[in-house]
């Protein structure tokens, strides 16, 4: 006997027979809706409202349980109070439902109660093998199948089924987005309100979508990431699948996190590095539901080139030059024209206007739509240009809209790169037939460029390669970390704990010795040659150099002597309670420039780096960047490159070049420390780390490691 | 006799009686448009068309010449030929005319000869005492005299007079902000198109609305900004004025500049320098059309507050989610309501909706539309906020639209704060009820937000004082100076003289001796004392330290004399014709950090100066900030607290608080050099200047000034 197999999205989604449990007779309330949208859609399987109270419902027999149904169900749409939910699962799953969607409210998101709530109806969903949708949710809407179960009034006319997926961790956000990209023509493939998550989540909707092959774009609205590891693999199936997945998270700032938790019951993750993952991930993100809603508009009508040349065709000098600021802002270049092109463009446009790109029609288009065809076609045919923007402005009454429109529709059906249409005009009805013409059309110009250039950017994204296994790779050294931690007690490394267990990983330290007494501390400066550091090692005292525990570059046995007995003084009278050790530690050779290196456990995304750079501009410059641990070399590489003060590592000002490929290595050996004692090991910070000139490789001069 | 005064824009607009010279009797085309739009303004004065060729011009006589006409005119609208222009202009000025207005193009956009014509042209006004404004310009309309000289399109309907003046250095872009403004129920005062600026330019502009008594807001789209200082003191003036001016700058980069000169034959100024001194003028720079739309429409609606503590409400937790994140991102804080207003928003809300902050009515709106006017007026009632944005999701036709609407407006017009709608949704119909009900509505949330954001900084910017005297403070010291600069011969100064120059207007350096010989030297270091850095000194050779020519830290008699003789050596070699001439210098204490000082004649806006990170950072972290010069020392404070770097000089991990004050005085003193010897300096060069403990000064270590 196996065991059943837990079912998926796709079981669900071919539901045949479907009851609504707490059905309404009245259409427009919670319970009512998912039947009159079922039957709009066309559904063609069984529907069976469940009500006890009613003996009929919207036409349909209706039954006073589950249990009285006269066949089998696959899935189920709950709408009864709280408290009952979990008893309704229970039936559901005894007359073969393989999920439920769960609208009801007061969950989770209301508070403690509400909490044991939910968790009582996961036991009951896993028990039975049920999965979940919600609660707290507005449905799904599958619709190339017409299976409509959703109670948003955005999902009331849907249209002609289409090739966007929706996602969304608010049922309201994700109505307006359905309802804003219908408006704008674009039909979905999918739309999903997950709710509470109690069991499915918006992972796992993003990899139903990528598998999913009516779906070619994915949108989605986040508030809170709850697996990131599985996120990350769901937009990496996205990517492998080509499709790209543009997303809106919120709850990035404080007040925004507040305000998300009031909202959904949730805690927002840390923004940079959640940031820092996605875009790693080839998520696209934006941060206005404007931007979105482009961003998924523009994917879903064109193929976005990988290389940004664009051109730039209008009937405004001013907007062409406004257009190719924003370019260069978005990294989309506009090139010159070749003088062939230019010497056609000449025979087209008056003497007035410019043929450089963008190219200038003037309002002369005024007098004669066909300048705006016959430019269109002559930027089109340059090599050099893999997309077009044509930009009319204030074509108002005065002018022929209908034939310059059809003039850009006529051109643009017939090319074979992307023409996008921007519309800052006042008369709408030339922006309708732009759009029923078949031209992607937008009213801001800005917007059409962000999603252009988002894009390109994607499209020219390297598909990721698989990352590197989880698992220690050598149990045996992660044995030995584990063994200095236990040893250290936990807690708060001291700095002489923390370099050694960095070490078996192989994060390179300056060479230190561990020492009690001035006569050792001596006899260690002798032995690694001077200068030297000596520092107290307690891994109690934080911020040593305030308290005068940390002398840098000393040269003589002398002053070796001397300092480590001020120390001790030191020592004695701040912290008697503290042991007098101290660190000996060869100082670094000049040359090298301070890094920072540093690894934490995400709450939602498990062991994430960061490499920056460090000494006192750490906290002020924030020039940093976070990766998922573990990392390959070539994404370290990446990494290190992505710093702004990366081209110091090459050598500024005449310095040697430093030894960059050292620090990549000591990223990548962090990560796998972070990897291996991840539930030991709560945050590693290297900081210093001293970048030395090229052969010459990094040592950590200090270093922190904090256990649980 | 007094010589007559040149006339201003007030006269120009002041005018009673107009002629259209080389009028046309179509309506449609450029000479017959001023007189169709005058006429639909219903100007009260006397208008004269002027062409050979008719008898009468649209219902109008028309004359043959100006000579010919039967009274003096005040002012004249040319669009004859361009060779034409300049004799046109002598025969309006003998009859009277204190203006023109060239709508004429094939001036200096389009070439040498062009620019030749516009040479000639400005001659003749100039001589004849007539004020221009274009030519290649579209005109300009003074709406609340009836005046209507255009001739764009987006003019021919211009609505009720209002209080936003807008000037545009393109035609067409100017028409269409006109055009999209007035669809959103936004009066203008003035429209100028500036066309080439022969004359009147769009600082004029500015100045002259920042004084016009109708105009509350100024819009502007600016391609070349050609009298910078000029620009500033109209900023100021409308500052003065508390009229916000939102400027929509294009040509910011490469290919925007390439673009503009193509189309209006001029060329952008630095990007960097001109944003910052724009900003510091308080002008509100944009760099999307649609931004400048909201900013605008937003001023012209309320009068915004100067703290930004902003409330929401919204019928979308999510949508409040988004706006709180685009709030911080912003800098605007949405702060949590006190507990007795939650107490309140209890009363009025169902049970699930989100009272703290955003303000979440949940879609119950749909069942009782009363909630948002409630939910609303309890935010508006609390005393910590500002501004209120009640921002509406798919409100589409399942809601009572109307009455949810008025129930905004009822609310909104008794508040004594302002209150803008986001109206998100379907029916656009609630957008358009919001708007005639005087709520200010916006499609986009966070461009709602940005709008606001910007007011809000805009209304707590302080009123300028008034800058610093331009002529010299000490003629002594600026003699000297200059006798420095001529004693070398100008060009680049080598390190010696450039450090003696700044020194003499109070810019310290490091204490340093020129020498010849390596005997020499070590006496000069013996007199400054150990350590101290050699260096060669000679103008021509850059990046001296890439040829082995800088020595730092030399800390005996022996090491001086060995490098000398090895710097002379090199010297031989790669430099035979360099006299050897060295620099013996003191070292810089430890404890300090690099920063940098410079100085630029930019074109636009005459003597900069900047401020930012040094060392080896300077390149690629670009931390730098600007002003122009000169400047007090309360805003060379301002502009080294704006560096990112700037919480380094109040002494970082331990370290010691820094001179910040004696680096300011450093900037004060060498934007006084910039601005005394602006006529023969070109570019100065202060890298790096180390800071030192607070109470220890700043010392400038390398230097370099580029003369004439």
């Amino acid at each position: 006997v196996t065991a059943p197999r837990t079912p998926s999205l796709d079981d669900l989604i071919a539901a045949r027979a479907v009851a609504v449990i707490g059905a309404s007779r009245d259409p427009g309330r919670i319970g009512g809706r998912p039947i009159d949208f079922l039957r709009r859609a066309g559904f063609e399987g069984r529907l069976y409202p469940v009500n006890a109270k009613y003996a009929e419902v919207q036409g349909l027999p209706c039954y006073p349980s589950v249990t009285a149904l006269p066949e089998p169900i696959d899935l189920a749409v709950i709408a009864v109070p709280a408290k009952e939910v979990a008893a309704v699962l229970g039936a559901c799953a005894a007359r073969g439902a393989k999920g439920a969607i769960v609208y009801t409210s007061g969950f989770a998101e209301t508070g403690q109660d509400g909490q044991a709530l939910q968790e009582e109806l996961t036991r009951a969903a896993r028990e039975h093998g049920l999965r979940i949708i919600g609660p707290n949710c507005q449905g799904l809407a599958a619709l190339h199948r017409r299976l409509n179960l959703s109670f948003s009034s955005a999902l009331l006319d849907t249209g002609a089924p289409g090739s966007v997926g929706l996602v969304a961790q608010s049922g309201a956000v994700g109505g307006m987005l359905a309802s804003l990209l219908q408006e704008r023509g674009i039909g979905l493939s999918h739309w999903f309100s997950t709710g509470n998550e109690a069991d499915v989540d918006l992972a796992e909707c993003i990899e139903f979508l990528a598998g999913d092959a009516a779906t070619r774009v994915v949108g989605a609205y986040v508030e809170n990431v709850r697996d990131g590891r599985r996120l990350l693999r769901a937009l990496a199936a996205a990517r492998a699948a080509a499709k790209p997945v543009v997303l809106l998270r919120a709850g990035r700032s404080a007040q925004g996190a507040r305000a998300a938790a009031s909202h959904t019951g949730a805690l927002a993750g840390r923004n940079a590095v959640t940031a820092a993952l996605l875009r790693d991930a080839a998520a696209i993100e934006v941060t206005e539901i404007g931007d979105l809603l482009d961003h998924v508009y523009l994917l879903a009508r064109v193929a976005p080139p990988s290389s940004p040349r664009v051109g730039i065709v209008s009937n405004s000098g001013g907007l062409g030059v406004i257009m190719a600021d924003t370019c260069a802002d978005l990294g989309l270049e506009v090139p010159p024209l070749p003088a062939a092109a230019q010497d056609r463009l000449r025979t087209v446009l008056p003497a007035f206007g410019a043929t450089g790109n963008p190219v200038d029609t003037t309002a002369q288009l005024l007098a004669d739509h066909s300048l705006i065809g016959r430019s269109l076609a002559a930027v089109l045919d340059v090599a050099d240009v893999d997309a077009v923007v044509v930009a009319l402005s204030m074509v108002n009454r005065l002018y022929p809209v209908a034939r310059i429109v059809d003039e850009v529709v006529r051109v643009a059906r017939a090319a074979t790169k992307p023409v996008l249409a921007v519309w800052t005009a006042a008369a709408p009805e030339g922006a309708e037939r732009l759009q029923s013409g078949g031209v992607p059309v937008f009213t801001d110009a800005s917007g059409c460029l962000r999603a252009l250039a988002a894009a390109c950017r994607w499209a020219s994204t390297p598909r990721p390669a698989a990352p590197p296994s989880d698992g220690p790779l050598e149990p045996d050294r992660a044995r030995a970390a584990r063994a200095l931690i236990d040893a250290a007690g936990g807690g708060v490394l001291d700095e002489h704990a923390s370099k050694s267990a960095l070490r078996l990983y192989g994060v390179p330290a300056a060479e230190e010795r561990l020492v009690t007494t001035a006569a050792e501390a001596v006899a260690a400066a002798d032995a690694l040659g001077y200068p030297v550091a000596l520092k107290a090692c307690a891994s109690r005292i934080a911020h040593k150099s305030d308290h005068g525990l940390v002398r840098l570059g000393l040269g003589t046995a002398a002053a070796v002597a001397a300092v480590a007995g001020d120390l001790g003084e030191r020592l004695r009278v701040s912290f008697p309670d503290v042991a007098a050790r101290f660190l000996v530690q060869r100082m670094a050779p000049p040359g090298g420039i301070e890094m920072v290196l540093g690894s934490q456990r995400d709450p939602a995304f498990g062991p994430v780096v960061m490499v920056g750079l460090g000494g006192i501009f750490v906290e002020h410059l924030r020039d940093v960047a976070f990766a998922a641990a573990p990392l390959d070399r070539e994404a370290a590489r990446r990494l290190v490159q992505s710093l702004r003060a990366a081209p110091l590592l090459q050598g500024a000002r005449g310095r040697p070049p430093l030894d960059d490929e050292a620090l990549a290595e000591a990223l990548v050996a962090l990560a796998r420390f972070a990897v291996d004692l991840q539930d030991r090991v709560r945050e590693v910070d290297v900081n210093p780390i001293v970048v030395l000139p090229r052969g010459q490789g990094v040592l950590a001069v200090d270093a922190l490691v904090v256990a649980d």
